[in-house]
């Protein structure tokens, strides 16, 4: 009936004290599109009321001057969200919403709350009905249910109880509030427009409506923007600050400021020091087109050796694609790339990618790219091997499907037919984190979670345990 | 009450003898889709009778699954269609078809008939009714009204009464026939997949079928497919040719073979003549994403001065974008691109674009890049000043409001708020041509016209010399 | 924030044990759809989850194949639902469902529950949070939150807590469960169908799916359909029986049996008791088609005077209907009836409708009537005059609008134009009731309702007693 | 390739000098929407170039605001389609549209011109393109065409080549034009309202825009109103006058006058000639409604018996139904009616249709009063056997499939389950007709067609012929 939700990928937008306040999540929700194609939704409050429109689909398709029109009020909050779950669908789609004792409550969430099994278990039991199988639901319930004697309280006691990544940003009639867990899994910023306020999950939608960024919201931290002033509370016991590497290393925008770090450049970074670890000399650096890109130059400028672009990415793909029944080699990779014979033919080329997960695209990349002449393919990963699924909100395979966990290096050169694979190492990824090496979550790469998550009452994590051992 | 197409941009697409030909095509037109995005549509032949399909926005959200599998047979012809005349609407989409005394027939066309207005009135004084307002309805009543015993005969008669650029893509019940105008304006390539032919307007159409590239048609050529065999005609009076130098610059997708040129080796090498023409010595090299990134990877290299991406591309732009009522400014470059402060801050920074039309989002670009810290900005373009427009299938803006037209260099550094502003010279770009340099239409930089241009049976040409007389 | 539903009407149905479920729901709803137009839904269950379609629209225009198909397993409820209060639009369309402790829960309800003010502010003390505006929704909280053992003790206690009006059909994962108020103000039979049940509004949804009526659920009866055997309970203080006569008079299908009785039937003796109350002798009746025919057809018969169709009635009316600038008169009246002028010239005509609410459509119709040609029109109404609206399911017009209490019988006659106007008699109307008579609710002809309703927490009755004492 | 229109129903309406010409245009395409369901669209012209909406569907549901905002100027002229032919689509749809060398032209069309096969063929030979398989084309084809000095000359010509049903609305810009054929088949009016002239195919369609009559467009009558005035041309030889007895007994709405009868009155005549015919005495005579309401009320009073309604028809019905896999008998009936018991139970029942063609849903009809309890079901007819389609504008079923055709009244009577079944004889249906009894066309009843009808060049009537003869 329950299931958490393990994956989904997320970001939010809020402001406050905007007389164009639906208009602007809209930008803002559009510049912040990278982290979510399959629903969107915005939810505003004229201090009386609330306006909602939640849709399916990407925020220029879904929204129209009608539908933000409806939205009135000077305040609201917005999501984006993908979910490979099928069929999610509109119920599970957010911001969520109800009505309670105190007036109307918004929440929009990025992140996975790890403990959400056990509470709504609780909330039901106490009578809660649920509408979605999202673990956000549970937060407006907690905040309903608190018999608190006001709302900040009631606030702090129920954000308490969460565990797990949350980004959250939560609205009443007259309130803004933004959430970020203590263990600051996802990002989360706060940023000034006019007289008014906004909280964003990454820097760069501020630029396209022209806010400046003040700073980030901190792990741990409540912030409640209310009467125009910002209040900041702390109830949080401390914990291991856990900051997603994968933000940085695939997941932000590249425009973004993200954990105090400019993504472009920890990206470049990434892709000199994969330079400095790799002995080869190509003829010329190519970068898989957009992911790649960063990383390439990095590598390039290092080496001094000549950047080109060997593949020329389409940004027409639709919903869907028809594929023809008369197979198609690598079709999957054809729809997205074409090749750039004058570039490739005869070249000894170092490909670049920022991970490889299942290795199924990378396969029909270098197809491709051994097609238009490439003489010999050295594939490189700005990345170290990916080995076990993130369950704090990104959205990964199981491990049985991750490519590094089931084939060793020279498997995996074979499966992609490439002269040479590598990755980056994990030392060498962490060295580009600089001092704030220990605030990274890196489970991903390393196994190391820093908290349990639990699935129908079970530990997720003992569960892979066992995988592992039943491997070995 | 008809009006010349002089503001349209096609594709064309065409197969015979696949047992797919629809979805085929649909694919061919998707790599086409940079040749336009207003109205696409495919008509398919099974030898008995023709199914179409046509509609307005997109290849893959037009199309479906079950369009595809209505256009049954194992021929059909394809275009993609972009235009600035208001609501052309799917009245003048293509390919257009019609029944006649020899059975059916369909036409799609990418270029411009010169003399179409012409032919036009002659036809409706024999009684011909017209549904549409291109200059392509006149190709179908040509061949219906020709007295000439056989198809083939007919065919060249009425080719042969056209002037313009045309590449012509001609289906009835059993014939593939492709016709190239004698300047040779607009590129038509022949693969070969399976058993059977394709023709596209760019060979990167063929990438993605796996079709061989086999040739150019050549110009004046008509090439009839019929029985699986190939057949070539020519029997138009040789002409100077006047390949569009345009497509090299700007039109073309990178990875195509163009008039037997590498499309990105040409813009690179743009790149690094414009180097070579500029003195200057900056901290880095960025692109106008994606446009001008070859001429700038070049100009880089050709320097050996650090390449890198100052502005990030969002490609999730929908139909319609909505703009707050409070203005942002420089919304329209805000809303295609975000900025990367830390490559930009502090910099001296040369911009690199393909061309500068009317200057309007140039002005925004820099500006973004100015908000973001840069110090210098030098702002190059790897094409020469466009004074004039073009009236074979490019559409650019009238000559009052191309930039180049009205102002001088310093009254454009001023206008774009840039430190210098510098275009590639006209030698600079032919030198870059080769030994083919006499075979090019260069009209929009020197306005040297291989053909006259008629509207409502007025010469433009001359037009445009009066405008330049007054304007002196 | 919450407003009682005072302005809705609706049509329920559910089935028990038949494998196409949906399909045979989407039957019952399509033969109930006079009940409603606004919106319709189903949710099915297969035991061991729920599949939900609700939408806006007509039921054969919202639902088809796919959909119907998505609603699997045995057992269905839907809903249909008109609405005057504006912009209600999906929050409020039912079946509304939830998950709890116990399951899967859904409810569909016509009706009116009286007194949901006060038990929604209980429930929203207590924590409990809400997605729309309806009464019906504190049906399910009220189920969650009980504490009782088991859940038909659990169902007994909540609905026991309910005043009003409430035709109720509950789903859970395996039961099926039919409510109908103490009062029994709405409809609701059981019917039998293969080796299934069905429960619906009206007997004329059974006639459609083949299903035999059993019997009705008797004011006051829970009946708990589960194992596929019926269990009833009667758990309820006993209360004055109040049908609703309205329903009788105009809501229900002249083919349900209703009450016990035959709709057409009643309607027919209303007609002849007209006649025997009016001494006019007109040439012809004709009805308002379709809503005065029967009444017109036992006024005809009474009197012995010929019946025909003066005005024919246009099916084809869509959602919107553009009406032109320079004013029709009429022209509510000419989109949905066109006159006979070879039946109505020169003619004595004495025209029925079953009732006049605000008068302003008759007016239109009465002036058509003239301009074909009528020489004298006589209006008679087969029900008493309306002068209160209804909260227990009727959507009327406030006390203002109702031109029975606004106007004396003269003044209408001015208004309509008409030569004479007259209504049934209170008495006349009882006496077709027959032993039934104190069986009925006729709040909306004398001001007597049968149970106070609040709203925001005010008695409306007392604030229409205010009402009246003003009017005085 | 071309098949001639044997299978359609039409509606038109035109109007000239109206400042709302196209939203009057919609009005009256709405009060004929009985005559085709199918596809609607709408011309109108400013004088210096047309508009056009042209789409599938109802009239209410193809058009809003904004597309009859968007049909400028004071003429238009509307068609509404019915056609059995699969898949005819919008490539047929009318009115259609074209440029020529005197500059617009529209047309739409009701009736099938006979010759058209022929004519098509010609004007391809001449070098004709071809839009659609309609015989409508072929009318702006021969104006376009015409030699003649003046284009009045050229209408003379063009429709003077005709043969065969055509009442026909032509536009061009600045003229509307109405032509009715020799024979008269379709009924066509004219109507006056405000400064204005409107033509429609029935009287019925001036009532909702308060036009007046004026008088029928005469058979052989050209009638062309420019510069607000109306001429009148004669050019065509005598004919047989052969008005279609069909529009009087089924097609034509009751509340129009057509051929300057009032079809109401003709139905009921028709029904009050059946009684006379009927020895038969039944408790209560019951229409199907609402096709065959005139006739039995004729019936019930020439009898004096009770008419009651035996069967209540909704009128929900979508435009797909969906059926339920387990078989419901006479589903087709029941979704369409519902029976009242109460009527019908032990009665001796007399059920009046105004027409049976193949008899199946008349035999679930039966059905359904049969299982609602009736005693005796005597079926009548109020037209004479159907025994060969029409050729002029009329959907019926090929020979084979026309029940009157097939079996003999015993085993029609066997077939449907009936008591008796009867109808009304040749000369009663043709005494009803009155004076006006040789101006009629009975092909359908007695085989006399008036015109020869080709079919890709070859003559139906002697298909029909050797159909007869094989069948002996």
């Amino acid at each position: 009936m329950f299931e958490p939700k393990l994956k989904e990928e997320c970001g939010v937008f809020g402001i406050y004290g905007n007389q164009e306040a639906a208009t602007m999540t809209y930008l803002g929700l559009y510049s912040l599109q990278h982290r979510g194609q399959e629903s969107c939704g915005i939810i505003s409050s004229d201090g009386n009321r609330f306006y909602k429109s939640i849709g399916m689909g990407k925020v220029t398709d879904f929204f129209d001057g009608e539908k933000l029109e409806s939205l009135k009020g000077d305040m609201a909050i917005g999501h984006v969200r993908y979910s490979t779950t099928g069929g999610t669908g509109i119920v599970n789609a957010q911001p969520l919403s109800a009505v309670y004792h105190r007036g109307y409550m918004a929440v929009a969430h990025n992140g996975n709350i790890t403990n959400a099994y056990k509470i709504r278990k609780e909330l039901e039991k106490e009578g809660a009905i649920f509408q979605s199988t999202t673990d956000t639901e549970i937060v407006i319930h907690l905040l309903a249910r608190s018999k608190a004697a006001n709302f900040t309280d009631a606030l702090i006691e129920s954000v308490s109880r969460l565990e797990g990544a949350f980004s959250l940003l939560i609205m009443t009639n007259k309130k803004l509030i933004a959430v970020r867990d203590p263990w600051g899994f996802r990002p989360l910023s706060l940023g000034f427009v006019d007289k008014g306020y906004v909280v964003a999950s990454e820097t760069t939608a501020f630029d396209i409506i022209e806010a400046r960024y003040i700073r980030d919201i901190e792990p741990g931290e409540i912030l409640i923007i209310e009467n125009n002033t910002i209040r900041s509370e702390k109830p949080f016991p401390k914990k291991k600050i856990s900051q997603c590497i994968f933000e940085l290393i695939y997941f932000a925008k590249p425009s973004s400021m993200v954990f105090h770090k400019s993504v472009y450049e920890f990206r470049k970074n990434l892709g000199k020091q994969l330079a400095e670890e790799d002995s080869i000399v190509p003829d010329i650096v190519i970068p898989v087109p957009d992911s790649g890109r960063m990383a390439a130059l990095g590598y390039a400028e290092a080496k001094n050796i000549r950047f080109d672009e060997g593949l020329i990415r389409s940004h027409y793909i639709g919903r869907t694609f028809i594929e023809p029944a008369q197979k198609i080699r690598d079709f999957g990779a054809k729809i997205k790339f074409s090749p750039v014979e004058s570039v490739l033919k005869g070249k000894k080329v170092v490909v670049i990618d920022d991970s490889i997960v299942r290795g199924t695209t990378a396969r029909k990349i270098i197809k491709m790219i051994r097609a238009a002449g490439a003489k010999e393919i050295h594939f490189r990963i700005s990345s170290p091997p990916t080995i076990s699924p993130c369950y704090y909100g990104i959205d990964f395979p199981s491990k049985e499907e991750l490519i590094a966990n089931m084939m060793s290096i020279e498997e995996i050169e074979r499966y992609l037919e490439v002269d040479s694979m590598r990755y980056i190492s994990y030392e060498g990824m962490m060295k580009i984190t600089g001092e704030s090496k220990d605030l990274f979550c890196t489970a991903c790469f390393n196994e190391k979670y820093p908290i349990e998550v639990e699935r129908k009452g079970k530990s997720i994590l003992e569960e892979n345990k066992e995988k592992n051992k039943k491997a070995e």
